[in-house]
């Protein structure tokens, strides 16, 4: 079906009209952003509760326009909805705002200061553009958004072409808890199309943008946002490599386990995750080679999420074959059919191809000859997402030399375990440097994905009256604060 | 004096050079950012010392280059190596590595999750360009220096050119002290420069960079830092208005105070600083013009930093006579007399080069007719460092509407005082949207300036013993962390 007959893309006029209420309600923000902090929370589980009670009606329809099955859906409903409510506890908890009060002092050694009081404040209007492979999570009510929402951002959400009649329903749903819960109208608004898309991130009332999708579509988005007469943070999360790391002893303990665990791994979603591992460093001789065969066989080809997906993982199993020393296992024929590649840790250092994101259900094993190499392939791999590290207790200096040289490449390291799975929790990391995000230092998943929307402003000797509660010496809503320095 | 002709520029050999040994510090540097964090912060402080033991060696440097008086210059000096212990204190505080540790759960409601330990790490090697107005502050041992060796990264200075001798004086110190301390070599290292400048953002080991200056230099960079294969954040501090608000009240109950507080924060520096109240928002009928004009006129000329700062200034102050509507006050002539443009809250809007920043000792006067154009005037300011209110309790209405814009458009909002004087403590925040600074959601001055320099990292599952000390459970430090959401 050709999901883009069924909605029609938002004009130059509607873009315009988006942005222009989400400007008023930011001018109103002072409102939203003013709410008692428990007021902003209930929003927030407000509409986590409408979408919860359409769970059936959402994974359906969206399961019409992804495939990605029920249950995955229904799962993944559920999965949004806890993102929406631990943002709300977020908001009550309140160290979202990073108090900081010194009262004034005549001298400080040589230093007089006057009294300032610091907190974060939302940043505006928040673009997000929603992901094609989570068309709940990442996608218009998904983690940017309650990010946006909670530190309170109108949000304008470009819906991802492959899921559009999900996606506006799901944005009427968010727009009834706005209303009922007495938001201001443009609190939440959805777009739709390629040049909507392009359009909301110049728009001079937007005031920073979030995107979840390929390179190259993130890349566009991002030169126009820091081209803009006025540059915005654009914070996107963009393809991934996700290494992992098995030494030798691994192999020996556990070596079938780690070959099925991988293949798991690779082809969960049919392969279509950011956290994917893409690349699988084994030692040679590690004869794992039929266990891997078996494995990757054993998975029936799934339909996958969009023609454009389906394309781009023909291009690029064509490119990575195309390489010389490459072995395949598994079905090389099928436009998806899921598949290994085989070559060697040195050919990866030579061809950049090999450790670059295909997104979809294939993967490169690559063979190290000597610890040695491993270390300074961990030294090579490019931004990522996450990587893994498969070892034994005895590894112990092989590992360190790993993690030091990972903990700059990756925003997650694993420890015998797998990429795929990202928990919704406070100490969650879901970023890391180019090309997995165009901001290294944020994530776009967890509570601390709030800060992305937030801006410090420091009031200087401003009266306890004219000051927001949370900075009154009183501290009557109760929050966490540094004062004085302590 | 031609400063150029005494220190050579950098040759694209030598930056090279300094970018290849403060990446092989990054890898050394996983020594400094594992040093004990007592071990860091005493490289700052052993910074700090050496600097105060040459205190009036570098003020005497810095006068011959930049005129601006061995007082201000020795005080400065002083403000310089207080930055640099606050950071020190920073370290060990660790609140900065906002550590939080969530252990497995087998499920919390729906949700299961492994044991996620998150803390922030360095970033990596980082570019700092130092400022012409402040030799020393914001220069190569400046706040940007001090927040990035805070943060555990190494630090390549662009040296301004209007203080060569000086700052290639404060970098052999602080390197001596790099190296008394231990620190790896290429943990800081200083480049001369507009070539070098360049190459220096664009060399692939950098991996932030730090900006004081001018608006058409920081965009420079920032086109070249963002437009690399792989972006980096670009931290630009550049043009500010910081508008000044008063009420009729305010000139009613402290006219004279007012404008003589004016004029006294315009010409400090002469006009110099990057917080200098370069819009003065006053109800007509104020009748403060000839107190204005007593006060200007009062204040002597001075030799501006650079011959390219005294063209600008001419240049500027220029367009601004040429706007139609603008009355003199203070002597028009003399290439760096200072003097006040009176006009009115109408051009202004009008007119946007009435409300861009010009360096040096001018400043605009706008004269408002009721309230409500005060406030419009607040909602129409570019984004600014600083905003300041003049007001009196009977002015609550207006004032609280004005506050409400103004958090928005600027980084600190000052109560009955004037922007210029910016304390160095926790709760400050220097920063604010463009074109105050290429990045609003973070600040170059304080204690909170090293989040610029640090990337998350989570590990999953890692085993105690080779988790970093700060995450193990015996929190051996003794860090403040959020463990399981508390």
């Amino acid at each position: 079906m050709d999901n883009s007959a069924v909605i029609a893309d938002s004009s130059p006029a509607d873009v315009e009209s988006c942005c222009r209420a989400a400007a008023a309600a930011t001018a109103e923000l002072a409102d939203l952003a003013a709410w008692p902090l428990k007021r902003r929370a209930g929003l927030l589980r407000s509409i986590a509760e409408v979408l919860d009670a359409h769970t059936a009606e959402l994974a359906g329809l969206a399961d019409e326009e992804t495939s990605l099955g029920s249950g995955r859906l229904t799962g993944e409903v559920g999965r949004t909805t806890w993102q929406l409510r631990l943002l709300a506890d977020v908001i009550e908890d309140g160290g979202f705002a990073e108090i900081i009060i010194d009262h004034a002092l005549a001298a400080e050694g040589a230093r007089a200061r006057p009294d300032l009081r610091r907190m974060l404040v939302p940043i505006g209007p928040v673009a997000v553009y929603a992901a094609a492979n989570f068309p709940f999570a990442f996608s218009v009510a998904g983690g940017d958004t309650a990010a946006a929402l909670a530190a309170g951002c109108p949000v304008v959400v470009k819906a991802h072409p492959g899921h559009p009649r999900t996606s506006q329903r799901t944005a009427d749903l968010v727009q009834q808890a706005c209303r009922d819960a007495g938001a201001p109208v443009g609190t939440f608004a959805l777009v739709q199309g390629f040049e909507a898309g392009r359009r909301l991130v110049t728009d001079p009332r937007i005031r920073a943008a979030a995107f979840t999708g390929s390179q190259r579509g993130g890349r566009a988005l991002f030169n126009l946002a820091v081209s803009r007469p006025d540059p915005i943070p654009f914070y996107g999360e963009l393809g991934s490599i996700n290494p992992v790391f098995v030494t030798a002893a691994a192999v020996t303990a556990r070596g079938p386990e780690i070959a099925a665990g991988f293949v798991a791994s690779v082809t969960l979603g049919n392969g279509q995750f950011c956290t994917k591992p893409g690349l699988l460093f084994l030692p040679a001789g590690h004869g794992l080679d039929d266990a891997l065969a078996t494995a990757i066989s054993s998975v029936p080809p799934a339909p996958m999420l969009t023609p454009e997906i389906s394309d781009g993982f023909s291009s690029g199993t064509r490119d990575i074959a195309a390489i010389g020393a490459v072995r395949v296992l598994g079905a090389a024929e099928g436009p998806a059919a899921p598949r290994l590649y085989v070559t060697t840790a040195a050919d990866v250092a030579q061809h950049s191809r090999l450790a670059e994101e295909c997104f979809g259900p294939s993967s490169v094993v690559a063979e190290y000859r000597y610890d040695e190499e491993l270390v300074e392939a961990a030294g090579a791999v490019p931004g990522s997402l996450a990587a893994a590290i498969h070892a034994e207790p005895d590894d112990e200096k092989l590992v360190r030399a790993l993690l030091a040289s990972l903990q700059s490449r990756a925003g997650r390291i694993i420890w015998n375990g797998w990429p795929t799975g990202v928990a919704v929790t406070w100490a969650m990391h879901h970023g890391g440097p180019w090309p997995a995000t165009t901001a290294s230092i944020h994530t776009s998943v967890g509570p601390t994905a709030i800060r992305r929307f937030l801006v410090p402003v420091t009031f200087q000797d401003v009266p306890a009256d004219l000051l927001p509660d949370v900075l009154q010496d009183a501290n009557p809503v109760g929050l966490r604060r540094r004062v004085d320095g302590k």
